[in-house]
């Protein structure tokens, strides 16, 4: 039997790199069951890990072991480390993606790895510590090891926080966190936010070219190649264009700001 | 015990949408076997799905579960259907996608999905039913759920046509329907028509910047570099190079016109 | 059961070739257990796929069956193959991937795929053996049939060689096999040939349009923004750039010359 082990990372599709972890666990657990959530995260860009993780893990079963591997400091002191939490597993370098997909540096189990049994090799590479520490340890928790087991107990990650927007009665100033396949831009504004503060004043939104005006429920509510504002499926404020790129056709681009106004 | 579940998309892979999808597919059938088609359908594109699902569909299994979600109108009126044809099922938005694979808008069994108790949530989000509705649903199919249970039984399904080749005997106007990776061009011809009118002629095809004359039966029948005309693995006109990308070196696009001579 | 089956071509992801592989295996055994390693060789590029190959297959368990289709003779005479060794199969055309792999053109087991009942029809396409043969004999092998029975024996494969490196006492000259996704160079140059011929020595590299100082043991001892050489995780030297992509920042283009210098 295998628990589920999902995973993202840098590495893109292209290369061996992938599938040298996939080979790693099969050879391991022989029974590993493994999911692909994305491998085409910018290089070394743990923010936009953490968010593609916050909106794909919450789906996933209990027991799933996640294994995240964006780790530009490969090599250097950070460290390799594995969670429990909850009933799921995360599995990766230290360095602030797991603080910023939960909103705390915090977990019911946290370990370094610093057991080399549970590693491919005692003498990992300095440049692939995916194949040769992350990726075994993945499989070994997936086939039953407990997490106490692999590595040495810590009291807490290292966190990293996200920019977080500004908010007063008049508007919510925040900035787009993410341009997705479809060039929708996804903010750091939740509707929780929008909703606790705009006491039914109408929204109008001031973003790279444009200004938008009301929420909408979907797509279809405004004219093919009409920008609109609306609420994405993981409950953030998001500016799309039906029918086409937001982020082409408004100028809009990571990190753009995004200023919410209330009006009467 | 899982069926196997194909999944077809344009939401492509750097994002979390398909690995959404994934969980909670998982999380509802903890032994799902999915297994990708394509999630790099042009945006939108529901004739580029049924093409690529043509090409693929008939060399999987029976009781397969197919899984199509290219849904531009999410969020409005059409409707979420399952349909069972032969011993296969499909699943995804009422827009055509069935209708163009099959060349007919029947089934053995079609239902509207409307009963939220095999959905994730029964308030799904407005701008992803392939993580709230459809993924649900063919998770539970897959899972040994009849389809006749997942829905209300309607008579058929929305109907989209191909534009079809216009035959004489003098010859057949089509165009091009798909630029695959390879650049090859692959028209909406078939083996069959061609030959069912060529009594014996040579086939002489005027297409983009060039003239093809006769059909080869693969790619090195001409020089590297030269182009060929030849049915593909499917049975369809294909215009390509030896060794090139015929849509660049040819200046052939997708819809570009394909007129047949046939010539003694 | 099933062995484990991998997966190598230059079809992308985004037509439906992979896709109709995988059914047709899934039709054949259908608990078939499916491991990409890649769709993004370059067209028709042996040494590409030789090289991604030579970096994942040790990692995989023993009986793995490698599926490796990039087939730019796909119709002419090459010959479709199998091959047992040590424990691992193979099957693919014969066009010197797997010489290019192991270094040598033998194998414990190697047969001609002339028994069309392993395959998925007796008519193979002229362009698609991959679906048609290739892998419907993998999906047979994974479920358990000899590689003897697949085939007629043949006594060895077609050879191909890599370009090697020229090395005297002075110095060693090589060049660029690949251009990894992060845009690392990675050298047709081993860590066991450097460090058998160094002697104590420094080592100076010039390559693009840079000269490098000494090997690195892993990214981060240089500043960001700055190129080093270091040995890469399969043992072979790599030029890199930390946190950027020396391909592009030091024009070095796969194929491009590196030469090494030992200094005192």
């Amino acid at each position: 039997m295998s628990r589920i082990i999902t995973l993202t990372t840098d590495f893109g599709t292209r290369d061996a790199y992938v599938a040298a972890m996939k080979g790693t666990m099969l050879a391991i657990n022989p029974n590993a069951r493994m999911v692909d959530i994305s491998h085409e995260i910018q290089q070394g860009d743990v923010m936009e890990a953490a968010l593609i993780l916050r909106r794909s893990v919450p789906y996933f079963p209990p027991e799933t072991v996640h294994l995240v591997v964006v780790d530009p400091g490969v090599g250097t002191g950070r460290r390799p480390v594995c969670m429990q939490r909850g009933r799921s597993v995360f599995v990766g370098p230290d360095n602030g993606v797991f603080p910023l997909l939960f909103g705390d540096a915090s977990g019911d189990v946290i370990v370094e790895l610093d057991r080399s049994e549970y590693w491919r090799t005692d003498r990992p590479s300095n440049t692939f510590h995916g194949r040769d520490i992350f990726a075994p340890v993945a499989a070994h928790v997936a086939s039953g090891v407990d997490v106490s087991k692999v590595g040495s107990p810590i009291t807490g990650l290292t966190p990293l926080h996200w920019a977080l927007p500004i908010a007063d009665d008049e508007g919510i100033r925040g900035l787009v966190l993410h341009v997705d396949h479809f060039g929708n831009c996804i903010t750091n504004v939740t509707a929780e936010q929008v909703e606790a503060r705009r006491r039914g004043r109408r929204v109008r939104c001031y973003t790279g070219s444009t200004i938008l005006e009301d929420l909408r429920s979907n797509y279809a509510m405004v004219a093919p190649g009409e920008p609109l504002l609306l609420y994405d499926s993981s409950g953030y404020l998001e500016i799309a264009v039906n029918g086409g790129n937001a982020s082409d056709l408004l100028g809009i681009r990571k990190g753009a700001p995004v200023n919410l106004l209330f009006v009467t």
